[in-house]
């Protein structure tokens, strides 16, 4: 039990270290040039980080769960001391962390899960529950609150696969990471078809705890509609719910457990529905003529009951800028190629749609769905783009390590609203975030897309990129962040559509739910967790 | 304000006293020579009707309502005083009701709603929401709990109707019934589609409140999937959700309210997914050849995403027994002749398939079932079958009453599983009923129906029919009542579908989620309903 990522995982940054997505010339001076010259961003080696001292644990945890699996070392301890937001990027590169785990501890099932949180609760230890570790909002960020103590609890080794084949549900331990699930899975020929963008490390456990989102939410549903049953260790017992397809018998408890990042106990398992591994897949980019008749589309389509099972829809700065950031190999020039067949719409908006299932199936609805992107105004563009597209599906992390070196901020932040207000959600984001990089001096870009169409709403998911201010990254952070999430809190949008809440969006919650839907939800913290130990400091503050 | 439901709207049973489903003289003697000879039930007169004295309330009430909102006559009270189960109708029949309302009350905002529940949290008076009164689980039963007082807060004037016709979401008063909200949302072109057998009487917050699913719920989806917000109002505030077609901020607080039957507080409006008015229905019969290839065919249109928008199986008792029952007109002999035409398969199993939408849709999705249904080897009956059972949708309550009037009891029940345990479920009860019954000295017909069909699963509906015992009629039902549930408990199913919980239900609860997951919901009472007035002794017992 190393209970390492293994050498190659960056501590740093994300993902594979051995895994670059390098920016082509041009894509750095169409930087510099809307950007500004920026100043590289250093990192520290692993030898130079600082971590704080840690303390002593009771040594029961290690009678608990074996001592082979408490793992107490520097290294360790920094690999389990942030999530991926561009804060802690900031915070890791810089070498100096103002907290970290104590230790970091691994339980082998379910009931070493329970025996930890017993002896946490009783000496109260926090405890942060770890999956991938790939939150970007402050999710397991290792606070203390009032605790001395704190542990990082691990779950990769809770790892079970059940697949229940006439029923098409599988039973998943909360450990696995996407591919391990998917490998599982297509094994016995099925699919969870949940492919956020965190895929390559996050947990299933993580996508419960989170509402994760996929990217072929439209056609398989987010992760928490595929949830059919939940385990959950809180320090006070086990909540499990029924493996029916649905009850009436009162409020849904699985609805509590999913979206709690945490706070209430450990999702040890998750039921889920999983379909056969599609015969066929097929992604394809077209171009809509701007955002506001793209948006038509994607509507006239969810309410038709036509989506296809991927929608993505870049509006002008995103298709401008990923058009100019993508890779610098056969991708992007098969991107452009198409591209500029239709160059008399140069301002227009990339959307990508893909198809999986059956063959049949999927020529079918597509011709359905091609009737309605060519009414809205929409042009084809082949499945060159849908490829490229499908091939970086997963790059964007990647690309963001890259822009921090060149010394470019990066934040992504997403919400949702109905159809009706989402053109006012998207303006006001926009005009907000603009007007506080300006104000600090850094002019950057604000990039948009829609993914995630529901017959009501859609999501949309902003990137935003400006020089850095050395020295200041994180008030320059803030300053932004806190700034989008007010104007999304003013829309009545919601303050996260998928990427949670923990640290991060915590101050929004008064808004999102009021004062009591907060202290509902902290009357169910005290009932499960009364010490208070599971993940302090996120989502209700 | 009469606050009353009219005077053609019967206080001993279901809906309109001046229509009947009068069973033929066929139809009785087949009852008569399975069943048995039995005892015709009388029913007491109104004015027969003894209900204890009621108690004197404070009269701020009035004042906060205005004093016509505030109905305290012996009808009134005994047209509150009970749903609409079995049990109810025999106590109702008896004219001899233990229980009953003090008042009651009429608010006509959610403001009224929140000064009502100040002043009875304040003096310890019991609160019932009342919406139509159809629960069949003794959800509306005006139990007291550890309350000198209790009122009926009858939500009749709460019929806000509000539409966004571009996101496709309608607010609706949770006072609005079923075709009160339907009328108005087919002046904007709009529907729910949800069409539960109560749909006639019951309310749009009766709905949310019992996670209501309706007949064509494999197509439009159960309510508490419709809903994409609720407002409740808690004798400890409000609490209401966001309009944004989801979010990942923490646990669902929406799911929380939905199946919350009241016991949180009151929901005042519900904001749910509509969609245009189907341009075309159509409805056909197709038989299959048993029971268990019936639920193959339907488990195999669920998971290949080819369910039809209703989708109804009927058991070879059902199939048998409803065919007698039917009405004595048009409907019965079309039905009878096209299942002549197959009767080869005498013994076969009517199910019941549904198709709403734009009639190019309609085509193309009957034609795709189509292909599966003839797969699973059942053969087409044709548009008849449809039409009569369209006709008859929402007619089982009334022939219940036929049914009680001739002297036999009639109780329904419903539960749920995945495929995989499906049939194990459906032995399982079926047993149990059948051993009840014939331990209690009346054998009698126990049939099923397949409906709400999912991939993972699907609901079991089960009838049971049985001479009653007199004098004993509740002891009769509580055998067979208490039987079944524990065969559903065993077998793993869920106690409810879609009856919500109730009374009759409540001891089941800790079965189905557990010790801790009791607790939990009762920490969320407590925090909204620290005085614990809201509908007591309903789903947490």
């Amino acid at each position: 039990m190393t209970g390492g990522d293994g050498p190659t995982i960056k501590w740093w940054g994300w993902g594979d270290s051995e895994r670059r997505v390098q920016l082509g010339a041009d894509a750095v001076a169409m930087l510099r040039s809307e950007l500004g010259e920026a100043e590289p961003t250093e990192r520290a080696s692993l030898d130079q980080v600082i971590v704080p001292p840690p303390r002593p644990l009771p040594r029961e945890i290690a009678d608990a769960v074996g001592p082979a699996a408490v793992l107490t070392s520097r290294e360790h301890r920094v690999r389990r001391a942030a999530g991926r937001s561009y804060p802690d990027l900031v915070r890791l590169r810089s070498g100096r962390l103002e907290r970290a785990p104590d230790a970091i501890v691994l339980p082998g099932s379910a009931g070493e899960v329970a025996r930890v949180l017993e002896i946490c609760s009783r000496d109260g230890i926090a405890v942060v529950p770890f999956g991938g570790g790939t939150s970007v909002v402050g999710g397991v960020e290792p606070w203390r609150g009032d605790f001395d103590g704190l542990v990082s609890l691990d779950l990769r080794r809770l790892r079970g696969v059940e697949v229940d084949e006439r029923s098409l549900v599988a039973t998943l331990g909360s450990g696995l990471r996407g591919p391990e699930a998917e490998d599982a899975l297509a094994a016995e020929g099925v699919t969870l078809g949940h492919f956020p963008q965190s895929f390559e490390y996050a947990t299933i456990g993580g996508f419960a705890a989170t509402r994760s989102a996929g990217q072929a939410s439209s056609g398989y549903g987010r992760f928490d509609e595929l949830v059919t049953a939940v385990s959950l260790i809180a320090p006070e017992g086990e909540l499990r719910t029924l493996r029916t397809p649905h009850s009436a018998a009162g409020p849904a408890l699985r609805e509590l457990v999913l979206g709690s990042e945490g706070t209430l106990g450990v999702i040890t398992a998750v039921s889920a529905r999983v379909r056969p591994v599609p015969e066929r897949r097929r992604y394809e980019g077209w171009m809509a003529s701007d955002f506001e008749s793209g948006m038509e589309i994607v509507r006239s389509l969810a309410q038709g009951g036509l989506l296809p099972d991927v929608v993505r829809l870049s509006d002008e700065a995103e298709t401008r800028v990923s058009l100019a950031l993508s890779g610098t190999g056969g991708a992007k020039r098969a991107l452009l190629a198409s591209y500029l067949r239709f160059r008399r719409r140069a301002h227009g908006c990339l959307m990508i749609c893909g198809w999986e299932g059956a063959q049949a199936a999927v020529e079918r609805r597509r011709g359905l769905a091609g009737v309605g992107l060519r009414a809205g105004g929409a042009a084809a563009l082949g499945q060159a783009p849908g490829h490229a597209w499908e091939r970086s599906r997963y790059e964007g992390p990647y690309l963001r390590d890259e822009l921090l070196d060149l010394g470019y901020m990066v934040e992504t932040l997403e919400t949702a609203h109905t159809w009706s207000r989402l053109g006012g959600l998207y303006d006001g984001v926009r005009a907000a975030i603009g007007a506080a990089l300006a104000a600090g001096g850094t002019p950057g870009i604000v990039m948009c897309h829609l993914s995630h169409a529901y017959p009501d709403g859609a999501s949309l998911y902003f990137t935003v990129l400006a020089r850095r201010r050395p020295g200041q990254e994180l008030e320059q952070w803030r300053d932004v962040k806190s700034t989008a999430c007010q104007a999304i809190v003013e829309s009545g949008g919601t303050i996260t559509h998928h990427h949670a809440v923990g640290r991060d969006h915590a101050p929004y919650m008064r808004a999102e739910i009021g004062e009591l839907g907060l202290g509902t939800l902290r009357a169910v913290k005290e009932r499960l967790d009364p010490a208070g130990i599971m993940n302090p400091g996120k989502l209700l503050g």
